[in-house]
């Protein structure tokens, strides 16, 4: 994918310098760099790096010296990682897109937009609707009743349900399963959740009269909104009576868990192994970090930002940062921590005393 | 699915009341339920709520006045969550039985049961018997001898390995894998795991003479009791010389992990990415929250419940209710938890005096 | 697969004693063992269950009085577990080797080593070289441009995406997804992640002006090192414009993930479900408990042990054993551990003076 420093400075709405029609094929980091890549050197720190590169021209910080760097022609890049959203968006090879396989197995009953792509033996169920510009790679299972709107991509192995709506530009990575049932059983009498709850684990819990589950269907699916993406091997289970649904732009990391019911709101990320649990419910713009997780029927306001491993068992009210298990504002959670870090040194002075 | 009030009270062995010949055809969250929706209003807060919609018919919570609400006919549930249970199973529609897929590729010395259906590209190994009235999906890969029980629905894209045993009614979700190698390992000389455990990390770790780990094989396999279901994307490794466990009646939410050599007991849940890891023993109608972790080589006694995010580290005894990272019973975490909110302030204090 | 004793104990560099013509056909636990398995009771606390079992030869502990345990043929083995690895690898039957099945899909331009098996469904690419003795199960998607080394063992249903290269004698267990799109996104005004960090919390969030996340696409692909074992459903991403990697000799269990642009050193140890966040680096002999999680862009040193349920939220240096949630030295944390649940009663006293 060649482009002239011109070109992609023009692309990342940025500035360029010296030789503006000098051609690059790739990006690459200052060091690894070859005479035809356009280096990454966003801050300082990769300057030496940039020397020891063979790059000629590179994406430099705002008030690089880059003549000095070695370099005939620079990108002057206010807002780095935008600017590297929009370079790796030009030089990606776009996906193959090979029409339909032959070894696809496509109902008689669906519909397939045009454009549509579907690889080596993926499966699309009755009734199912397929979008316009949709790439579906190989070995993807899609069932009866589904809708997927316009150019998403749904790569390889992804499982889709009964009873699921996707929207338009929605990118599911490998080994996404959308609409699997909800994890709802019951008991017929009090279970051991239950009187662990109501006893506050203070009386010892014994064998329960009928320790049977039974199971509670899921009958509702799952809707996801446009733009959304989700991480390889992520999961979304199908709600109970009313659709899953996660909101419009909100971007999922891998090895996800959203339960049942759950509703997340527009423009949230969820970070890699974050978890919601059964009928929660998250706002928008709501950044979970790796690893976190928000139990049950809980309300996570908007603009909340939970920090990485943070375990919620309370509601968040709108605009709060919290860490910790069980989570707490930032701030508590930091006094707290240092609190204990003294706490060893100060019973040491008090059994002395 | 179209039913009467009447024929749904029976199923739920719960009263009704008013036009009990009333024809509802789904079941749907109060505000949302239309004319011809069953709502489910199983609790006061869902009063007003019911007003809002067009049912002309709920379940509603025990004393809840009725007609004052708005409706035709009501359903009242002793225990709610039980009546979801019945109802959503009354109303779910089954899954597709469509025999056994001409893009199948079952081996010539499998047994297959009456009544089964293998989906799509599905695959059966040698010797491997599928008992009667199981279904499975698209996509599926059961090796050879391996040995599936009656009435199974193996979803799309589970992947049983050798030397794997599953019982009756069995339910596994999409991507679910079972029978993959155990986490095995050792070196010739101590590790640095064995180092850190000996020292308790009170000496800096310096490079083993033979850091190359050493692979024990699998050859365990894995049996499934009667009645459990696996959620989608979970995991369930081989045993080492003798077979990982999972007991009668268990219930495996998403993302779980279980190692080589468990053994579940019966009637236990483990919710969404818990994880018990290798040759650890878990009791009956045990409780593992989501996210919550055991460490290798422990027993958990019956009727154990571990709280959301719980680390164990050390053995459970019965009818024990745990919290925290390493877990304490319930109390004891409270207390602590409770303590060291109010530490901050304490050092304060003493910091003036 | 039947084995005398002598012949065993000469794989495993151990010593045997009694009949050693004895031949066994298969390894058992001590209380199961039949009549011609070799029953492993390599500790003491195995002596009286052996009793109870029929095996008429055993490994056993170093100084076991062989004969009062009623056995004919005893191995004696220094490193159990060592030991545990030699043998089960001898009675292991190996994987079905069946050659390229008529179902699986091959692009004519890719390379296909002697001796390769491909199972059905499976697809490669274009492009793509497969190096000699490579075993692909049923229903693999290995990407265009693919290389894969001599003598890999590919589970079913991995997905290996594009500019991926794997080296020889790698394990993929089942549903592994290798370079999927890394998690990559950025905001055009600063986040609510920023304003977090800036802020340390102690602002309230309010919306941004443009919530829109912007996706940097993943141009790097993954290097998985020789030797490399991946447990099923874990998931390695793609880096952005160089490739993540994991060193030679280093095993992953299952459900962890390794974000875009990480590098993991050689012969590590990630246990289940932990995850290493983008754009962080491993040591080499770096074990990471189950669990536990790394966030992104820090440093841990060589030989560093983590323990389960630990999160790393600053750079490690080499030799150090961690735990906790922010993690510290395994030292600092047991002392604060142990302050903490005496802080209760201390408390108690304090406000009683």
């Amino acid at each position: 994918m060649a482009h002239t420093i011109a070109q992609i400075a023009e692309a990342l709405g940025a500035k360029a310098f010296g030789a503006l029609d000098l051609v690059v094929n790739g990006a690459a980091e200052p060091a690894a760099a070859g005479r035809d890549d356009l280096a990454l050197a966003m801050t300082p720190a990769y300057g030496a790096l940039l020397v020891k590169g063979r790059a000629r021209a590179a994406v430099v910080w705002p008030d690089a010296d880059w003549k000095t760097l070695g370099l005939e022609a620079a990108i002057i890049a206010p807002r780095a990682r935008l600017a590297m959203a929009r370079l790796t968006q030009m030089l990606d090879q776009p996906l193959d897109a090979a029409g339909i396989s032959p070894h696809a197995v496509v109902h008689p009953s669906a519909t397939i937009g045009a454009d549509v792509s579907i690889g080596h033996f993926s499966v699309i169920g009755a009734g199912t609707v397929i979008g316009r510009g949709v790439l579906i790679a190989d070995h993807v299972s899609i069932s009866s009743g589904v809708t997927v709107g316009e150019n998403c991509k749904i790569h390889a192995g992804v499982r889709v349900q009964r009873h699921v709506k996707i929207g338009d530009r929605v990118i599911l990575q490998p080994g996404v399963v959308i609409g699997g049932d909800g994890f709802s059983f019951v008991t017929a009498t009090p279970s051991n959740v239950e009187l662990a709850r109501d006893t506050l684990g203070n009386v010892p819990l014994t064998p329960p009269d009928d320790p049977v589950w039974h199971r509670i269907h899921s009958l509702g699916g799952v809707e996801i909104g446009d733009d959304v993406e989700i991480g390889a091997n992520s999961t979304v289970d199908a709600g109970t009576i009313r659709a899953t649904r996660i909101g419009r732009g909100t971007k999922i990391d891998n090895l996800v868990q959203v339960g049942h019911n759950v509703v997340v709101g527009e423009d949230c990320l969820l970070c890699a192994q974050a978890g919601v649990a059964g009928s929660t419910f998250i706002g928008d713009r709501v950044v979970i970090g790796g690893k976190a997780g928000v139990a049950d029927n809980l309300t996570v306001g908007d603009d909340v930002v939970l920090g990485g491993g943070t375990v919620v068992l309370s509601n968040v009210p709108h605009g709060r940062v919290m860490m910790g298990y069980p989570a707490t504002r930032m701030q508590t959670h930091l006094d707290s921590y240092k609190a204990l870090r003294r706490l060893p040194r100060l019973l040491r002075g008090l059994s002395k005393a």
